[in-house]
């Protein structure tokens, strides 16, 4: 495609997503799949990837940036883990390349975060933020991407200084599928109300401890009617959700906290901490794409 | 069987225990199965109690008092919760009887703590507690009940005051069986270091929302070789159960908690609280059955 300079991958674990930008980091095409890196059969991402991309690269032989779950132990190439704090110049100078015959292949390495009692890391989301950063024009703020695993991760002076990984998202559906919690759940549209009390109940002052006591009171709440199978759900999510929020106020969070999600999360998180007093912005959506070429841009690719 | 007074029954979610007594107490016999309630076909409990006594029952018509989930919405016939506090006499004056040709049967009714922003509620378990303090000829303590859904349970001078549950025991198994958590785990036994260190994790200071970060620290102990893949289930449980102590320690502990469980549970238990600083005792075995014969008693029953 005319002007074609840079192919960015954002591959997690449970989705697919491709763009082709040009020199000035305009996105000429797009290609979104379900092909996350479990879904791909026998490891054959050089398959995946040569599929998605071969309209492209037929008509301009651009090199390719990956960043996500493709750079972990379950992907494509295994990249090491570079220490907090980390800029946009510290990833494009630590490049991961990977053998594919139709054009120049590389890997975002992952972050690491040891300043926890236990190591804490994320892959991909680092572009993201970064790319959102870049196309905000901010060099400081604190950012979360929820999801699974929702990861919290904060930037001083154009660096990502620590971050902190929630497990909310699949907490959600562990409890919600596999304990009793789901025995009293219906299915539907439940109330903003259940979702609102479960995040103040989640946020309530207690101990890490106390989560394990106010999910048993998904199921008494609904044994006592105080809300309709339906909202069961809602009110759980709160609780999850609220307590997440209220444990990173009062830790990292100052001011405003940019939220990257697709709509429907975003939408939850923006509600969520309204409630708990956090005040938020929602970050430009495809801004993983800026963060793959201002690296790119760095590592002399474009 | 000469000198059978009255057949207790402990009929739970996941296992059925009888017990045949005689007057004074002293257990004659007993019978132990897997019929717990949500196994029974087809809701046929009347089938299963009469199956599993027959043969006593054909040798004295003794009364059966029954306590467990077998009075909830899910057993045999729902019983009210009486609202604590709660003592001997107030389940005596509160028996439920239940429709069965060879006996006259009997249940407990369940327990609730409206004390809280949820109501808690318990089945089955007050039998046991109030039976341990008949045995041990105490008036007032603190009980955990460790297992599936963990209880804390409160007694001053003679009477249950409030109690908690904790999910910790599922939210266990749903961790390591559906999450990404389980990935890098292996099977045998654990290293009792990996769960020390787990239940210091666990109690270690912070919010609620804490434990969803803690969690995912039991996979990067796994990615950065914390821990051996068969030590990691021990750092988990390790931490679920450290939490939970540590919040009722911050509440309602004060001196010697009383521990009624399975060997294996009250090891794990014990070894945990004293990590943390709190002192155990491990009540009697089978303390339900002096439970049950002490309402008896009160109802006019034997």
């Amino acid at each position: 495609m005319a002007g074609a300079a840079l192919i960015g991958v954002d591959w997690g674990t449970t989705s697919f997503r491709a763009f082709l930008l040009d020199a000035g980091g305009a996105v000429l095409d797009r290609r979104e799949s379900a092909q996350g890196i479990l879904k791909v059969e026998a490891g054959d991402f050089a398959f995946v990837l040569a599929a998605e991309t071969a309209s492209w690269l037929r008509a301009a032989r651009v090199p390719v940036l990956m960043s996500g779950m493709i750079g972990s132990r379950q992907g494509w190439v295994e990249t090491p883990y570079r220490n907090v704090p980390v800029g946009l110049s510290d990833l494009a100078s630590a490049l991961v390349e990977v053998p594919f015959e139709a054009a120049d292949v590389r890997l975002v390495p992952g972050l690491k975060d040891d300043t926890g009692p236990m190591p804490d890391v994320l892959r991909g989301e680092e572009v993201q933020v970064l790319g959102a950063m870049a196309r905000l024009g901010i060099e400081s703020g604190c950012f979360v991407l929820p999801g699974t695993h929702s990861k919290w991760v904060s930037v001083e002076s154009g660096r990502i200084t620590g971050f902190a990984t929630y497990m909310t998202g699949e907490t959600y559906d562990a409890m919600r599928r596999h304990t009793i919690l789901g025995r009293l759940m219906g299915e539907g549209d439940g109330a903003r109300e259940a979702f609102d009390e479960g995040v103040r109940e989640g946020a309530r002052h207690g101990t890490p401890g106390a989560l394990l006591n106010r999910l048993f009171g998904v199921r008494t709440a609904g044994l006592f009617d105080r809300f309709a199978p339906a909202d069961l759900p809602e009110y759980l999510s709160g609780l999850l959700i609220g307590a997440e929020i209220a444990d990173q106020k009062g830790k990292d969070v100052r001011g405003l906290v940019h939220i990257i999600a697709s709509s429907t999360l975003t939408e939850r998180y923006r509600v969520a901490a309204e409630t708990l007093g956090v005040t938020t912005h929602t970050a430009p959506e495809d801004c993983v794409a800026d963060g793959h070429m201002a690296i790119a841009r760095l590592a002399g690719l474009v």
